[in-house]
């Protein structure tokens, strides 16, 4: 561990690295593909690559960078950036802190926060990249270079990214292959390197890794000791899951503030793609900025509403044919080839699922920026939540359908899938074909065995998948390269390589065809597989086991794949794991439902998956909102309690910004006493007639100043005002005792 | 409404006020009752009247509060407090500001905050009202004279009042009982005055009184063209309370923020009854606070849930009792003194009922109590919430009962209700007595009569025993004290009167037995009212209008009651209408589910009110589900369209932080400069080895320095770059062209 925080500090300066790992202090690497510029199409502007690389150069070097050119092989030039000065970086850090400050993210003022930070607290390579990287793509409206790859002026700029640090990977992976748990040292070291988004994913992982346990054990108690499809079961995952989210919202806040990118959603990434309506000076800020009407904003979304649904019952349509196709043939058809038919569904399944999955998220994409987002934030939120749609109905509808159609009505629907009937008979196998005849039953080990799949193999599949793919396709991409430079009649081996830096830059020209990291495709990946737990692990109680040893393998697996696969992620800051929160709490609400259904229907099933028996529709629906009703109580109780409980985020933060006024008071303080003199001077030191209740501010006495004065002076002293008191008691008193 | 502003500010310097209309400056009148010295149950120590009367004026004089002692009568003492001078009262306004600064609450620094608002916004009566009050009844820790009335050494204090602003009231009731809209101008007054509590309470009013319109234009509608029951009117019925709910909760925000006590709920009034464990420093602002851990608060809360199931229990028994014996001898019995024994079950509820709340009431308050709130606001909102349940229940269940119970099941479960048969036939009157044998048939105008009931004639009730009661209550008491006073032997007319204050006093008399205001109890009827609104109106569509005529004197009546029936209020600062919010979206919650319920059940009867056709539980099961997650729908895309829509009150807010940190960087700027120099002191100017992303951050060089040094150095200018990449490209171009 500590090893590791010292390399994340020093980078490998412990070790003399080699050539190889070495990064030269290069910071940023763009590549500008010359051998598109032929194709107008990408280029916006009919310029010759020469012109556009020198208007490049240019930019970058107005924009403080320095540059060194060398040869990316496959017509593509690779351009080495790095940051003039430390000078430049500090001014950079300042504004960066102001705008920070400015906008509450950071509570104390700014000037003081730089000279300590840059004492104590030196600047991370996160900070530093994210700093350069905004310098680099910024709008020049925002004091950036404005370099947009691959749109307009600079069609040719394919790519921009950071170098690996190979030492710290090394170091990393090593690290965490030889621990158990990921503490919030190996968190703050994350977020150092790959910026809060990247680690908000592995702190969210980890948590999510821990709290697996609760369920695993449960899970197994289930397994061994329990019924299938026991409530007890039920009831216990479901609360969990409502723990699990509402006390990683806590998580998120102390981190966030721990981290110090609280609120850092407010200052937002502005899209380039923006369309404004009307330039406006921002309300808050005073500043001109691009506005697009909200409520027109909010139209436009409404039209997620019929693509959702239409999406939705596509996807849901083809599962539910193959589906039905393979029902028929594994269950009811027994004529030839069954055994090569048998397949057909999987491959139906696999060849259609990702075309048309591919086409909705086309389409998705398309919604999205027609939605017209002002900032990358809340663009990436939008498009993630179609996105999850999407994968709702992919990844949990197959389960649905057999838990809720298959098996309690598939007796009686399954026999219409025999159209096969006559075609069948003409073969003769009469006597075979007679499932239908005989009344044809129901599967019932088939949910569970999906389950496991859905659980284990499509687990281990898609964790294959995930590490193999992306190196086939850069092969495949890096063959169609050269194939193109060869028709476009370049030369495929790169020249002028200085030999000393030979094998420096042919890493950074691999480095260079890695894909972009995007750590919301790890977290919809997590999040799915939290939806089956939540969902559907009363089918088959053990699920959490199953996810416990998938991430712990899954979390070493992301590292490595960061490392390796993938070009080193921009570090973006992030306050929270975004619109994945809103999507866990509503598997958990979802939960609630399906595992009532399920426990109510199967539960009453003689054969363990059987068809289920005597059920009432009202019982059903009835079983349903008991579980949802106690799950909003469950909910709400929860979240209650843990806001009574501290949350040390919260609580420093409230201390910083108090701290932060303290101060500013100290330093601005005597004014009191200033005030008070003046106002003595005013009123010349002793009691004056101020206005009371009834009276102007200004302290000018009222019309009947006259009485009020000797009002209050028959008492002028509370001495006075004593004896007057007691006075009358006596005489109450006194008076009735002469009565007497 | 000039004129009313004018009033609010010179407070009836504009025309000179009568002697009994003016107020001599006083701000506060504490009456002490010596007459009870005697009772030591109520005086924790037997010191005598005059030795207590001796401290308190010391350390109201102490506290910089001047005193004048008058006779109360029946063994009372009128003391006149006011404070000393300006001086003192700037001083006071000056810390409650700094306070209020170092608690978030407004935005901008206090000391210019003082001066400005000296200048430009004089104090308004209610805070100077605010301050004085707290002056007296702070604790001396918070630097108050730590004077709490009937408690421990202060066992002879009875109350601590305000006088009236009897021209300011006239002006107001003239004011408002001559226009039919109270606008924010009138808030802004009313908030002067009273304090933002009560200007909340009658914003709140305002606004429902505005969006009352909306539903009763529906339900004239849906009464004159629709069906009885239409699913149309319930459904627009249930998304109206979801928009007003919503809606509120943002006009609430904005006027905190507008009158400048947005989280003032976070500075809160300490409890002097609070118990604490330990004493440990405030983690945020490092003061000394008395600890009570949370969890054995959460613990005792916990208590609260058996106390609403027994306290509902209870209620509900008692309704449903009295209920069938209603039932019994209004529909079912025949014999005799029928025409007396009617009136039995409203005799029997209103004994009861009162009775019975009472004793509740008493077991809440002891519970809230028990849970031990840190501070007054927490306090009272956890009342709320049980007494909340008591009216819940005594409010709503009558018609639960009817509409859910009588009406559908009435026919099999009423003739049970039939035990008095035999004694019956005793008076041969079997002829009459035989509606339990042709089968019994319910009442289809019972529910539509009962609502009508609740939702006018209950109104009307409440509103007069309002008015009434509390002047009952008063000669009651008055005449009690004067007959203890006399069992005292103690005179009972007031002496010592200087004669040209004698009205003065009277008046001050009377004020000093009037009630307190309480304006949680206001809102509480309005928000009931709100219920019947959501819960039953499909019963009787037009609900909605006759509330909107009775909130139309509501209003007034309540301003009225204000300046009349109540002694003036202490303006407390508040931040919401508290607790209620979430009662209001529990019950638009509990509507979407009744409405629903209701719709399905009626529609299908044939008769109007009749008991319903052909029903299934799974019908209405499924209605109410449906009903119920089109709401959960609704007010999520509601509060999401709203949230997206710019909120006046957050951006006011967020512009004035925003300008004063940047004023506050204003005067420190420079430092970037300063800071750059220092760098490029340190770095000497021009470009030095600095740290790239693998490197150390203090800039020291890598071991591979030398060559980053080579690397960097080979194109040390922008344009050698350029000509490098110019280079490359023709070398690949050319070399090819070699090969042809």
């Amino acid at each position: 561990m500590q090893a590791l925080k010292e390399a994340s500090r020093a980078g490998g300066a412990a070790t003399p690295p080699s050539i190889f790992d070495a990064n030269l202090d290069v910071e940023f690497v763009i590549t500008f593909r010359y051998s598109n510029a032929g194709s107008t199409a990408q280029t916006g502007d009919s310029k010759t690559p020469e012109e556009q690389l020198e208007r490049l150069l240019h930019t970058l070097d107005l924009a403080g960078l320095r540059t060194v050119v060398r040869d990316g092989g496959n017509g593509s030039l690779l351009i080495f950036t790095r940051i003039r000065s430390e000078k430049k970086l500090l001014g950079e850090i300042y504004r960066s802190r102001v705008r920070d400050w400015l906008h509450g993210i950071r509570p104390a003022a700014p000037e003081k926060e730089t000279q300590q930070s840059l004492e104590n607290e030196p600047i991370t390579d996160g900070e530093r990249l994210r700093l350069v990287y905004s310098l680099i793509t910024l709008p020049n409206s925002e004091g950036g270079a404005g370099i947009t790859p691959k749109q307009g002026e600079w069609s040719l700029v394919e790519s921009i990214f950071a170098l690996h640090d190979h030492d710290f990977n090394k170091k990393w992976l090593k690290d965490w292959s030889t621990k158990w748990i990921i503490g919030p040292e190996d968190l703050k070291v994350i977020r150092d390197r790959f910026g809060e988004k990247v680690a908000f994913y592995f702190a969210w992982i980890q948590w999510y890794f821990i709290a697996l346990t609760v369920p695993a054990a449960i899970g197994i108690f289930a397994y061994l000791f329990l019924p299938a499809y026991s409530s007890f079961f039920a009831i216990c995952n479901c609360l969990w899951s409502v723990v699990f989210v509402e006390y990683w919202k806590r998580q998120e806040v102390d981190l966030a503030v721990q981290w110090g990118s609280r609120h850092c959603s407010t200052v937002q990434r502005k899209r380039a793609e923006f369309q404004f309506d009307t330039e406006v000076s921002d309300p808050v800020t005073g500043e001109k900025i691009r506005h697009f009407p909200a409520y027109r904003r909010l139209l436009r979304q409404s039209v997620q509403v019929p693509f959702a649904l239409f999406a939705a019952s596509c996807l849901a349509a083809i599962i539910a044919g193959v589906f039905s196709i393979e029902i028929f043939l594994v269950e009811v058809y027994n004529g030839p080839l069954k055994m090569i038919l048998k397949f057909l569904p999987t491959v139906l399944l696999s060849v259609f699922i990702p075309i048309v999955s591919t086409i909705l998220t086309g389409f998705a994409t398309r919604l999205t920026e027609f939605e017209n987002y002002e900032n990358q934030d809340s663009y990436e939120a939008a498009l993630t939540q179609k996105i999850f749609i999407l994968n709702f109905i992919t990844g949990y509808f197959p389960l649905f359908l057999t838990a809720f159609i298959y098996v309690p009505f598939g007796e009686v629907l399954v026999p219409y899938l025999d159209v096969l009937n006559v075609t069948v008979q003409h073969f003769g196998h009469d006597e075979k074909y007679t499932t239908s005849d005989t009344g044809f039953q129901i599967n019932p080990s088939r949910l569970k065995a999906q389950m496991i799949y859905f659980v284990v193999t499509a687990q281990v599949v898609g964790f294959v998948v995930e590490t193999i793919v992306p190196q086939l396709k850069r092969t495949v991409f890096k063959k169609a390269k050269e194939f193109d430079s060869r028709r476009k009649g370049l030369s495929t081996e790169t020249v002028l390589d200085p030999p000393d830096e030979k094998k420096f830059l042919d890493r950074v020209r691999h480095e260079a065809e890695l894909d972009v990291y995007d750590v919301t495709v790890d977290l919809r990946e997590m999040c799915m597989q939290f939806g089956y737990l939540t969902l559907f692990s009363p089918i088959w109680p053990v699920t959490a086991v199953s996810f416990l040893i998938n991430n712990l393998v899954e979390i070493r697996g992301d590292a490595a794949k960061i490392c390796m696969e993938m070009q080193r992620p921009i570090p973006n800051r992030a306050d929270s794991i975004g619109p994945w929160l809103h999507n866990l709490s509503f598997l958990t609400w979802l939960g609630s439902i399906s595992s009532a259904a399920l426990v109510y229907m199967f539960s009453s099933a003689e054969s363990e998956g059987g068809p289920p028996k005597d059920l009432t529709l009202y019982g059903l629906l009835f079983s349903i909102m008991l579980s949802e009703h106690v799950y909003f109580g469950a909910r709400f109780i929860v979240s209650y309690a843990l806001s009574k409980v501290q949350s040390i985020g919260l609580e420093t933060e409230r201390k910083e910004k108090f701290m932060v006024r303290k101060r500013y008071l100290e330093e601005s303080f005597g004014t009191e006493n200033e005030l008070i003199r003046q106002e003595a001077e005013k009123t010349g030191g002793e009691y004056t007639g101020v206005g009371g209740v009834s009276s102007t501010q200004d302290g000018r006495p009222l019309d009947d100043g006259a009485l009020s004065e000797k009002f209050w002076r028959s008492q002028s002293a509370w001495q006075d005002s004593v004896n007057a008191g007691v006075q009358i008691m006596d005489i109450v008193r006194g008076k009735d005792k002469k009565n007497q």
